[in-house]
């Protein structure tokens, strides 16, 4: 409660007893988007420097960052300072503004380079990086073979990203205090997501289809990198107590958690007008989800004859039909209903630890609301 | 000459007037070396928390990072900030170690992803990363693509390197007002490679046959980054005056360019028995240098039966008797002794500029050895 109780008191916090002064949690993406554009434009001359065509791949970049996404690192990150008691009209309002963004340009990093690794044509309805640049060497009549080249323009632009992220932190302006309370987290938050990419194809690879395995990369590939570590680097930007600490992290992981589970049921029965994906698109991609993991699990147990229908069906190219009988079985097992019940309970108990918390009471509707947006069945 | 002439009056700096007491230039590499294996334990309990598989993933890029290397830049970084006035004796001598040493994990994000990029299968005669693992999969006959897998666990072990190049810069140790000169040098350093890492495959692709093209990436790729840029930046790790930072960026530039000719040099000329490579080399894989880009140049000039015999032969599978033909023609044209000319005047240039800098006598040594290994004809 310590923040709460020094809220009223401390008079730098005056302007953000009123939340209309705020921005709203809709407002905030383009906050995001405007930070962006100004770190871009704060490397311009360098990068024209070297020159070369070096500028227009970079300029390839920067329209990959800024042509969309919900910016929910971001966000999550913004609103973890908040409720920890940060002002945005204070004096470090604007350095934290920009500490938050950096994690765009990790998540542009992951996404780049992921898309490779997946083989993915298109993102947010536009070729993805390597198939742009793949293009431009077909229409250029280039030398060599455009889609390696393609892959090689992307590795470096996701290096790049990654690289931009460091110094985009590091130039935010926070004070040395608040750096050296970001740093481990930080640190943390990069090792993870990369382990659980890594878990994410090497399960795959294996044909690991235990569900303990398929809980790891989504504890590492998702939940603590989209919720947990953004809340907890917004809390150190704060210094935030360890208690709210551990309270938004507890939060951060069941959402983070249930973000996934809810994700693997959309990918599945998801509608294609909804989540921009061809319906049943992670059994066709053969995508090895926790909710698989489950049904399958169970078929093991109860029904050999419906663990032959998933193992023989997954990953392979599956008409609707079949994909409807999968979604059945699926059903039938209980899977579903496993999965919402544990989405259910995720966000309950996310919800005690964060009412429960020292978060000021604006920060619990906006990242209760930030919850259900997150976990909400939508399909 | 002001580090010079305050360097008698500083006691802190008494015992690195004696030069035994200073590692040798041999010695270094094994100090850097320590400081990646206290690193990578360092990350050793997060990266074990993660599990799965990750840890022996990591400790293949660690055995990768600790194999061999010859750890250029490290040690032209440590050197400049010794010749600044640094003092290895002094309180902040393991933290500058350390920040140093966090160039080698650039360095292994670099020939990484580089090993991907340029489809290379061994380096320092073990396998390339991105092999090791498609061995891995072949070897287990696990699922899907074994090459695609190989690159798609080295595009994430090579980001994996560059995040932790930040953390160990971050985490080194140096002061935060070290850390705010380094700021600066240490992103330019990474944007410019990069830069020069796009050059490189977009000067190929587009066939690309100037001589300024070449330069550039010469530049980027080669001469800030391995000389120029670690210079600059061991001479912000001791807060040197500009005088001395203009004219290690000479030095270093004139001197990376140079190491870069010899490079080329070697990559046509070069006796496969030192330089580990096939003869004649970059003749046959294509390399667009500088050196092949002189030969055209003057072949269009004086001599279209040479430009022909040149255009023709470049990236073919070439015997060795046709890599002779046109090592003779290139010779002919006189871009051998005009590179060799380039060379010597660079070496020349830059030694001026280091010598009538205020670096330490020890130093001045030290960087002399360093650029005559780096550019002095060794077949």
């Amino acid at each position: 409660m310590e923040a709460i109780l020094s809220a009223g008191t401390d008079p730098t916090r005056a302007n953000s007893a009123d939340a209309t002064a705020l921005p709203s949690s809709l407002e905030l993406p383009a906050l995001f988007e405007q930070s962006l554009r100004d770190f871009f434009a704060s490397r311009r001359d360098m990068v024209e420097n070297i020159g070369g065509g070096y500028e227009t791949a970079v300029a390839t970049l920067e329209s990959f960052v800024l042509r969309g996404g919900k910016r929910v690192r971001p966000a999550f990150a913004w609103t973890g300072w908040l409720g920890a008691g940060g002002d945005p009209q204070g004096t470090d309002g604007d350095s934290v503004l920009r500490a938050c963004t950096a994690l765009e340009l990790v998540q542009a990093c992951a996404l780049v380079h992921d898309d490779i690794i997946d083989a993915s044509t298109t993102r947010r309805g536009f070729p993805t990086v390597h198939v742009e640049f793949e293009n431009q060497h077909r229409g250029n009549n280039w030398s060599g073979d455009g889609a390696h080249f393609g892959e090689a323009v992307a590795i470096l632009l996701g290096d790049l990203a990654l690289a931009w992220a460091d110094d985009m932190m590091r130039e935010s302006g926070i004070d040395s205090d608040a750096a050296a309370r970001v740093s481990p987290v930080w640190s943390a938050m990069r090792t993870e997501v990369l382990g659980g990419q890594f878990l994410d194809i090497s399960n795959e690879a294996r044909g690991d289809e235990t569900v303990e395995s398929a809980m790891r990369v989504n504890r590492y590939k998702t939940a603590a990198y989209t919720i947990e570590r953004p809340l907890h680097l917004g809390a150190a930007l704060y210094g935030a107590d360890a208690a709210l600490i551990d309270a938004y992290r507890k939060f951060g992981t069941d959402i983070g958690i249930a973000f996934q589970l809810r994700d693997d049921l959309l990918g599945v029965f998801g509608d294609p007008s909804v989540t921009g994906k061809p319906s049943g698109d992670d059994l066709r991609t053969g995508k090895r989800t926790t909710l698989f993991a489950a049904a399958l699990d169970r078929a093991d147990a109860t029904d050999p004859a419906a663990a032959q229908l998933l193992r023989d069906g997954i990953g392979t190219d599956l008409t609707d039909s079949e994909v409807d009988t999968l979604r059945i079985a699926i059903t039938d097992l209980g899977a579903v209903a496993d999965a919402e019940a544990r989405i259910a309970a995720l966000v309950e108990s996310a919800g005690s630890a964060l009412e429960s918390s020292s978060a000021t009471p604006e920060a619990k509707i906006r990242l209760t609301d930030m919850a259900i947006a997150a976990t909400s069945r939508t399909y």
